[in-house]
């Protein structure tokens, strides 16, 4: 089989990482700064200026929701609403380009290459400011009829919530709880000001009982979450991934035991491994989705 | 296209239906007993002599959960423990024989001719006595890695339920609340005994105050789980069958108004359908199923 070049592009909401792939080997990787000015209309054609040269395909990793037609239906972080952004590259570049959701990709990027290596489905979920997750059936993204798979961070943990709501409007989502964000939170309302996720984590970790206490919320809510999306996909694999999983082994292993807790009995036991792709995971999933297209 | 002809083959703990079909056509049907003596072990056997004539295919459904090799890994019902009953009637029929969960059959079947038809991507759920569901993704059946997708009666509703434990021997599970079992269970509750699952459904309806609010009760943690299984596969629709989906259009009506109010907002508005194909449903997706492998 003939070999062919391939561009993956993971665009976030402060820089987009890009990477010229050979098949599915990285040949060399850069990123441009995201300018989100004008709607965000500056950012295909500064990812486009960037190319080293021509390529066979391409795939963008955005930070929203992508109906199964390429079209994106909003992400605020990059100032987009409905738009179609892989036709905008297809038209500068003349490279077909596919786009995918960014948990999306992670998580495809991590079945095949990453953490959840040598199984075919596999529950991404990526722990960072909110909670998402990606959802990879017999080594195929699903996105869903409207890109919403995996959207777990709005599972509904605890409906009779006090505090404030979720930033989708309702209460009691998981990511009010195992997010980077919900996680500072938990030790606000434990009395513990100041210290940011990864240091309620470290403390945690080195044995601190309030810092304890909070993560064992987070980590009870996160593998409810977890033992929920397998109920309904029964993946051979869960891999966690985002800046959160980086408390590493620690929090794996609370995390499998509380999975292991609420998980049906046929489920207990599926593994959880950690994200092994760091940040690359994106443009690596996003390179490999292309691929895949043929195209 | 050559016309073929499938048996569809729903193994109940009471009636083994069968459906003999040319191609996704009903020609007949009939059923036999089911007889659970001696470890279930006559029951392929009074299928197969039960038979008309030879076919080309056949599928199996049967209640319990069964791994992608066709292996079954228990159904309580029919006192089978691990076995390959496919297999089995292939060995005395000569026609190959697949094994689904029952189920799954039935969502295949609501989705490609009953309530989900149009429709690619469906969530049945069969409200009896218990809560299951079954995945059809892109057309296809999604029996999961270890034959538990779609068991949604086990996400945890309520961990602080104080009651007694579901038969899964943990607490608060969605079938403690939504299955013809879980109301009655409410009712009781509720300080009102010795009615029905469908008396208590038809109180609700015509407007008793205390049935009504047993009935949000159940219907409340219905739309949750279906949100909850929304958030991971993100289906085109939902379908609602089993004997306490006989509650029509009144349930349906206040199940949709409940998953509204839990779903992520992309998934609101996915349409709840009633299951079309009553107790068909099971054998009809047998059939589609050992049409679809092409035996």
């Amino acid at each position: 089989m003939e070999s062919k070049r391939y561009y993956g592009v993971d665009v976030g909401g402060t820089t987009v990482k890009i990477g010229l792939f050979q098949d599915e080997q990285l040949l060399e990787k850069w990123s441009v700064p995201t300018d989100i000015s004008d709607g965000g209309s500056h950012i295909i054609r500064d990812i486009v200026r960037s190319l080293p040269g021509p390529a066979d395909g391409a795939a963008m990793a955005v930070p929203g929701a992508v109906l199964p037609d390429g079209t994106v239906n909003r992400c605020v972080n990059l100032n987009w609403g409905v738009c179609r952004p892989g036709d905008e590259f297809a038209a500068l570049t003349g490279i077909p380009c596919r786009v995918l959701n960014d948990a999306n990709a992670a998580a495809l990027g991590e079945q095949r290459l990453g953490g959840g290596r040598g199984h075919e489905s596999v529950l991404f979920v990526a722990l960072g400011t909110g909670v998402g997750a990606g959802v990879v059936l017999d080594g195929h993204v699903r996105a869903g009829t409207h890109g919403a798979a995996g959207e777990i961070g709005h599972l509904c943990w605890d409906p009779s919530e006090a505090g404030a709501p979720c930033t989708c409007g309702r209460r009691g989502c998981l990511e009010q709880y195992s997010s980077a964000t919900g996680i500072v939170r938990l030790a606000v309302q434990a009395g513990v000001t100041g210290l940011s996720c990864k240091q309620i984590l470290d403390g945690a970790a080195a044995g601190d009982p309030v810092l304890e206490a909070v993560a064992d919320q987070a980590f009870d809510a996160l593998g409810w979450g977890i033992a929920a999306a397998a109920a309904v996909i029964d993946p051979e694999a869960v891999v966690l991934g985002g800046g959160v999983a980086l408390a590493g082994e620690y929090l794996r292993a609370k995390v499998q035991a509380a999975f292991d807790r609420f998980a049906f009995h046929a489920c207990q036991g599926t593994p959880i491994y950690l994200a092994a792709l760091g940040s690359d995971a994106g443009l690596i999933g996003a390179a490999l989705y292309a691929k895949d297209a043929g195209c």
